[in-house]
């Protein structure tokens, strides 16, 4: 069994991931940054220790300074959260090395998932359908612009390396494609050092659904359902559902079946998520897995309810996962509280919270780090809040989710969060009717705001 | 439709109130005394309206201010929270003479189910089980005597007019029973101006199990299940939760069945709760109705997923409830935090909150009207949070509820909490495999203290 959890991360996860630990009955550290002293996570922690100064690179992402920390504490199990070193078969590697439990992954199947042209060839190889394209860098252009006329355009150029939206191009005929092209490898090379590129279908209207699953060391792999996170900006994810609406139950299990396999087939252990995009027949296709917990979990948890870091840390500690499926009841939404201001193209927006009051009552939930008084820290991600609501059907979660996001009280000198910009979005018809797709934000809302 | 609905009444249950209305599209008006001038729920309401002074009896008792309140703003519906003004027959015909919808049942059916006396021999006509014993008020000490005879000692004297504790005593052989008569009638005579008796079987061991009912305007009745409230002290009930631990699914069933019959009888409509003792047997005999919504209400909220206040909003507007079972899912516990300390034998301990840090995360949910520089005013009860918890079993419900019960900070000048007392409450073997009953607190605790 694990005694002590040393919590490698900040901000809500850290605080979740504590609040996990105390209800399990194990010790609980939380390893921080100098600028992250008086966070709520330190303070509702059994104990916390200082890893480094400010910067990421120099305590959360510093591999010798948390195994530090891990031996100072006599933890015996590290929980990456997830960003910073939750992904790192380095980490991994060096925790396995060090005889502490790392609760992810083994780093061999995150090596081997990381790499996405890797794990293309193998999920394909397991069965799971994938975007007509390349799955292998390709050698020049000449090839590629062959293979893109061979699957029809709209094609997207992607960097092997790529992620977060940057190292892409979508080229909508082949006279555009050579210029793509190199534009994009000189791009993928100056931003990942990896200049190797692929080709596959370029999708103009999907769905992002991805599906949760769980894996433990006996050989028990089980799926919790889809979720839905098309409402992305610059393919970052700001609001997530679970169920994925207008989506049959045949194609949920489908790719439910699909992501158990794929889990089967790459050895997964842990909590994983496989995303896919769908198009608009419910066809789907399978993009990457993210081999660590997702920031829109909790929408999981209070369709399943379960704790998916309980069972991480169950699965961590060699206990089977005791069920081979899972019941799903209602709809969960989250949305993603950024101190971001929409006004100003998202940019961050930190300061001191001198107000700080959050919604309550029946089926909301708020998992955050922020406090009054919290001064944000500019020097991290702009996560403040993830309000989630669980309701019978998808319209009672929204109304509730309206309801909540107008008690949201967050504010402060040169704080801005995106709580009105939100409820925007949820009141607007394409998001009510569930039409709405990966390019939303980009594409109808700013059209309605210019004509509003 | 209702249009807007005034809140008649204050503290966690008007907050809880106006929330559901927000999520209705309903218009929501807190009617206040001026002490709670700056209530929680008259910040958040759409409207709100003071009423009166801050003695109860000039405000939330006054039915013609209420109803004035209730025409200026142009409410069509009531909602009376619980006590105060809910279960007052008068006030329901007086809101039915001005058109006004009273969210609960009829004038009428809290007029015969008010009435001990009356509810106990409706509901053994429709079949419930009830402790043996007299059922009517007795003509005299000779005949009760008798009749204690024939029940079998111990018995218990009760006031025909009395509650919440008050106007009872427990006979434990024919000895007594003359001098605690006397006794019973005269304290029933000078607190409630009714000396009235009755005389039933008295439980040594007893567990306190309610049954949730839900009726339409349509003649649907179903019932949410079962919730256990043997954890009280002095009849106050300090921690809730449903299902019921340690009874078998059979009796539950067969007390569902009981509620339901017993509410078709009444003819009742809308939220009500059916209270029986169980023995450790699983014998269950009926005791009273509640017409009105509980404060342990959110138990069944948490393990059916059900809105009660959206249900009895529904109900009063005329729709049929449109279902005829609820599943259940889960264990949900409540613990409710009081401002008393229990070190001055629970003397009320008001005050301005300087702190108020509540739990939060994973299937926590805290009802409240309590926020950082509140000050509680004296005059009222004292209840200042509900914490309730999910959890899809008992001991993760009360690991939860032991976690975010870690997380509570409520002080200030003057203030005392029950967070403590409840945390050793949960901690006690005797409700960890749920043996305790009603007495538990009043027997086992104070030893338990005694021997620490």
């Amino acid at each position: 069994m694990i005694g002590t959890v040393l919590v490698a991360n900040r901000g809500e996860i850290a605080v979740r991931v504590v609040r996990t630990c105390q209800e399990l009955g194990i010790r609980s550290v939380v390893a921080h940054s100098s600028a992250d002293r008086e966070s709520a996570a330190a303070k509702l922690a059994d104990d916390a220790i200082q890893i480094g100064p400010g910067p990421a690179k120099e305590s959360y992402l510093n591999i010798p300074a948390v195994i530090e920390a891990a031996r100072a504490k006599g933890a015996d199990a590290i929980h990456p959260g997830y960003g910073f070193l939750s992904e790192n078969p380095d980490f991994a590697e060096v925790c396995e090395a060090e005889g502490i439990t790392f609760i992810g992954p083994p780093a061999g199947v995150m090596e081997r998932l990381g790499d996405k042209s890797t794990a293309r060839a193998m999920m394909a190889e397991a069965g799971l359908p994938l975007l007509p394209g390349s799955r292998e860098p390709l050698a020049g252009v000449a090839e590629a612009a062959a293979l893109a006329d061979e699957i029809g355009y709209p094609v997207i150029i992607k960097a092997v390396a790529g992620g977060g939206g940057r190292g892409m191009a979508v080229v909508r005929s082949a006279g555009e494609f050579a210029e793509a092209w190199a534009r994009t490898r000189a791009s993928a090379q100056a931003v990942f050092g990896d200049g190797r590129l692929y080709v596959e279908r370029y999708l103009d209207s999907a769905r992002h659904v991805e599906i949760q699953v769980l894996a433990d060391t006996h050989g028990g792999v089980v799926h919790l359902g889809a979720r839905d996170c098309s409402l992305q900006r610059r393919h970052q994810k700001l609001v997530e559902e679970s169920p994925a609406p207008r989506l049959s139950p045949d194609v949920v299990a489908a790719m439910g079946e699909a992501a158990v396999q794929g889990a089967r087939a790459a050895g997964y252990v842990g909590a994983g998520t496989f995303e896919f995009l769908v198009d608009t027949d419910g066809r789907f296709y399978f993009m990457e897995v993210n081999c660590r917990l997702q920031v829109e979990h909790p929408v999981t948890e209070l369709v399943t309810g379960l704790d998916l870091v309980a069972e991480q840390i169950r699965v961590a500690a060699g206990e089977p996962l005791g069920y081979t499926a899972v019941e799903q009841r209602g709809v969960a939404i989250e949305c993603r509280i950024n101190a971001e201001d929409p006004a100003r193209d998202f940019a961050p927006a930190a300061g001191r919270l001198a107000e700080c009051e959050l919604p309550a009552g029946p089926f909301t939930r708020v998992d955050t780090h922020a406090y009054r008084g919290y001064r944000i820290p500019p020097l991290y991600d702009s996560l403040l809040a993830k309000l989630i609501v669980w309701a019978p059907d998808r319209d009672a979660a929204i109304a509730r989710m309206r309801r909540a996001l107008a008690e949201v009280r967050l504010s402060g000198p040169g704080i801005a969060t995106t709580t009105e910009f939100l409820a925007e979005v949820l009141d607007h018809e394409r998001f009510r009717n569930a039409t709405h797709d990966t390019r939303f934000i980009e594409t109808v809302l700013p059209a309605r705001r210019a004509t509003a």
